[in-house]
């Protein structure tokens, strides 16, 4: 089989690295442009020198690494996607945005959130959202694939089950995530200067985060009406991984086991999503460099209250592990190609 | 004046030592015992090589440190502080236990979650459940005081304004606490060997954590009826510090400016009470090694849900600085005596 | 071609849970046993949640483990794995052996460092000690692999270039080395208890660590005379790697330039070993979850000195990888097969 | 007594942040003032928020400052304390510099290595070096102190009695150092960045740290004689403390157990230094956020080589605190006033 041709966009940031990371080692995948505002002309290694002693394309702009690919992935502050998704579209490449521009379906959701309209409506209806455990076969027809939020997947992971059993009632879901600090970027800021993010955790964005919108829009899909939730991220002292701990109330006439029977059924067949055994919590180290989910169930019978830990690698599944299993989806490939690496678990 | 003869009761466990750390400093103190089960007749400095060159007496045995002590500080596994209770008030000193044994009033209680009776419940009359903030003029007649625990006082110290003031609901309060390893104290585990620890966060006792009828105890008191809670703790990678992500409902017509009011005139003469100003988080390090309690106020208005960041060094304001306050009311000096250093947040 | 049948023995140690994490994923190799002293009968899954839902064999014994392999993995306590080679032997399996039993050709090192002569003298002709790099060629006819120690491959990769061209003087070699806390293994010890192995560094075994005549051993080799070295260990607060700063005397008129050159040669072809650009440090994190050692060169011309970094994982180039790099060049396959992962450098 | 007013000159970065909560609590001072260039009339606690609800002075300009001060801290980048120091003399004012500027004694070495002369030559004649330890009498004159920098403290504490006492050879010493990453400053740069910091360690400015030339002229004062080092320092994944592993000679007919005796008659009556007790090495965790520099020897007689670990808190030890301790001792005070915190060791 001839090899997809992929470039990556926005390249030395976190999840442009992480990108090459994986698609380098991905069999079906010939890396073929990668792109970079701040470093046009040099060498990924002399920004990653873990990449060394491999042979990668010269960091190049935009215009040129959509002109050499079939599959385009971006990683971009919100507002830039959507004149790439133009571009790709006219050099027949696929689109997978790994930024904010196309996860909103409502503009006006978007517009409440990143305080603009969409530049280029007409590109949305071309766009799909895809998380493909819940949405895999709408992502077949995309033209452009808007990749999830790291949050946002393991909040729908976390829920979906609940939610389309109609286990849990939908007006009182609290999240309380807590992300490693990649997750913040490459760039830098007080908050992730090493004295002041080393031995300590603090919340921020408290109720405001723009996941928030992302997360119920997709709860709402699952759920088959209208689902709002507070969201809280807090700033980890680890380089990677998300956990969150999420509160739901059972509905009325739900027991425990039958929870815990619908998730074991509903994920079965997932590669990417692992329930933990009885009594065990789901923990970051357990999925770290690997595109798992893992889930644990936990019953606060004393106030009937449902609590799920749900982990992924931020980077990972949370980013440039679901965009290649996108990739693989569209292009027929078996889901976990390139992506079968075991996390260690230390 | 004559200096108080402090004993310390497991003096080689982290808050045992953590006693020592800072009774050695404080000005109206003289150690004139420690006692050690597991390295009786050797040295501390042999275990906390941090305390060499300092003079404190050889460890010995808990029936010879009570005999020459005004106050006995004990830090011990449950069920060993009834019978040291007993020594003490023979031998005319003040018991400040650092222990569960007298925290829950309730034997029901008690028996529910630790699954054994009071060995001795005419001891517990004299025994006074003692968060300063809340409760200082009932320690000053006690023979006992029970020192509250570290999760419990993070929590109650968040929710107390709230809850006397009647400003949220009280049937639905969950608590996401993070806490520093030292929390899970000296003695090995596998999930508190380094690599398994570090680079990670889990839930560990979802639901069923024994500071959680210690937290309904005191907030129940606080606002004078009964109240529950969802608690859950996690395994936080850092020495220190116990973060607790709050969230509760707001009662009908409060509104969040008149929260922020209360909680500002509720701690304004408090000297270990620290408001964020609007807009911040409460963090560890701004807390680490000192008796410091930060509470920030957040409000979720989508949901009408008050979100109350609280945080304190697990160590101090959890364990031994909250222990040597209570001293200090007990034997009427300043709150603050040797309890002054400053944390340095980084 | 048919699959490699490996086993791997001490499965459930850090060492061999690497192995089973590499080897699951190489092309050429099928998992056929998995041995445990401490938990035969239970699934490895149990133990290393982050293998969950993957085939992987129920953990047997050894005895059983070695029947069903072509390649056996052995990462023992010293003086487990003579007894384990003879099995081998019999069963027409290569072990290929990750502890120390087979690593010091000279029985009087040995007994000097171990405390214990060779129990199966007769096995020491069949080993070969295998540091790729240097002894590829010597491995093909080994019936027994000695895999080489974290310290020692470091340590010689930093130093092989310098010593085989005679650059440096041998009598004033001082290795100054850092490793993670998973060198220490899975057993619980107070040193790498979470709080007192976090925020801090130290040295250990100063002088006396048992690597110190392997090191010499391979160094001795490759400059072709006896070369002693000052050797010592710190315990460093990471999970993975080891950074090794190297201090060595150049010879009387070889300049700076002339070692990088020679580095540049001597590596040229290798496909783990990279050298960093000029005034660039090898650090850990470039290194980190794969096989390459990275080598910085550095001048102190004050001093006339020259100054190597080498970093390796601990586990990959360290142990694990470096044992299925022996195993590729045992069953003539290219050495990188199943070691391609790039680092990610975060 | 009347309290010294003592100004912190760069009150925002690290080590002015550390005067701040060490002064604080310093029974025989005042904080009058406090500058910041760019935060100017700012509170500290808004950069600081650990400082919160204690009453400090707003932050103001260093001319204001230096007016209402007997003493003046000053932490600035190098370049800056010259005209400082012209400033408090004006204002009959001790300045006790945490800077650079006054270290050196020898211009040329200045030049050298800071890239510029001497601006006001005239006022280094009224400047001490004072590492009190080593050279407390000469500081009794001084009207302005140079503080000793943070790794020079630890080396020069670290070998001097070996130095005074003639027991190691002057030409071969090698100074292995390890930093905690406030000792990069409160500044983003990229390699204090988390994700790029944790998880990792390197060696950086290999043989060319400005520290150099200080270690060497405070060595060559102890040995009454030209000493030269190779110091090669590393940035340690920890907030605070500095390890040094130091490599130097025995001089002939020297034994280990003289060596051992001399440094304990060198250091038996200071309260600040201590040796470990043989077997056990020096560690950062003891003295963290403590003026204790704690001391290990170790001997590798295979090469006759001693080896030393040296260990201090960057920021007290090797900053903050023994500037407090200078000032003590010129103000006539015990010179552990303000500095008495024990460690914990977690």
């Amino acid at each position: 089989m001839k090899k997809i041709r992929a470039a990556v966009i926005g390249a030395t940031g976190y999840a442009g690295a992480e990108l090459v990371r994986l698609l380098y080692n991905h069999p079906n995948v010939e890396i073929t442009a990668l792109s970079s505002v701040s470093f046009e002309g040099k060498e990924i290694a002399e920004i990653y020198p873990s990449f060394k002693k491999k042979p990668l394309p010269t960091l190049t702009n935009a215009e040129e690494a959509v002109k050499c690919a079939d599959v385009v992935f971006a990683s971009l502050p919100h507002g830039l996607s959507e004149p790439l998704a133009e571009a790709c579209l006219a050099n027949n490449a696929l689109l997978i945005d790994l930024g904010a521009d196309f996860r909103l379906e409502s503009e006006e959701d978007y517009e409440e959130w990143y305080k603009k309209p969409f530049d280029k409506p007409e590109l949305h209806g071309k766009a799909v959202y895809s998380l493909p455990e819940l949405f895999r076969d709408a992502v077949k027809d995309a033209e452009i694939v808007a990749n999830p939020g790291c949050y946002p997947t393991a909040a729908a992971l976390g829920l979906a089950p609940a939610l389309k059993n109609g286990l849990i009632k939908t007006d009182s879901i609290i999240i309380d995530a807590k992300s490693g600090v990649s997750g913040a970027g490459r760039g830098l800021t007080q908050n992730t200067h090493y004295p002041e993010t080393n031995e300590t955790i603090s919340a921020y964005k408290v109720g405001v985060h723009r996941h928030t919108p992302e997360i119920e829009q997709t709860l709402s899909h699952v759920a088959g009406k209208a689902v709002k939730v507070t969201f809280v991220p807090h700033l980890l002292p680890v380089n990677r991984g998300i956990e969150e701990t999420i509160y739901v109330k059972l509905a009325d006439g739900v027991d425990f086991d039958k929870v815990r029977a619908l998730y074991e059924e509903f994920y079965k067949d997932e590669q990417f999503v692992r329930l933990e055994r009885s009594g065990a919590a789901a923990e970051i180290r357990n999925v770290t460099r690997s595109n798992f989910c893992d889930i644990s169930l936990h019953f606060d019978k004393r106030n009937n209250l449902l609590i799920i830990c749900s982990c992924i690698d931020n980077m990972v599944k949370g980013a440039a592990g679901q965009a290649i299993q996108n990739m693989n989806i569209k292009f027929s490939l078996p889901e976990e190609t390139g992506l079968e690496t075991l996390p260690s678990g230390f």
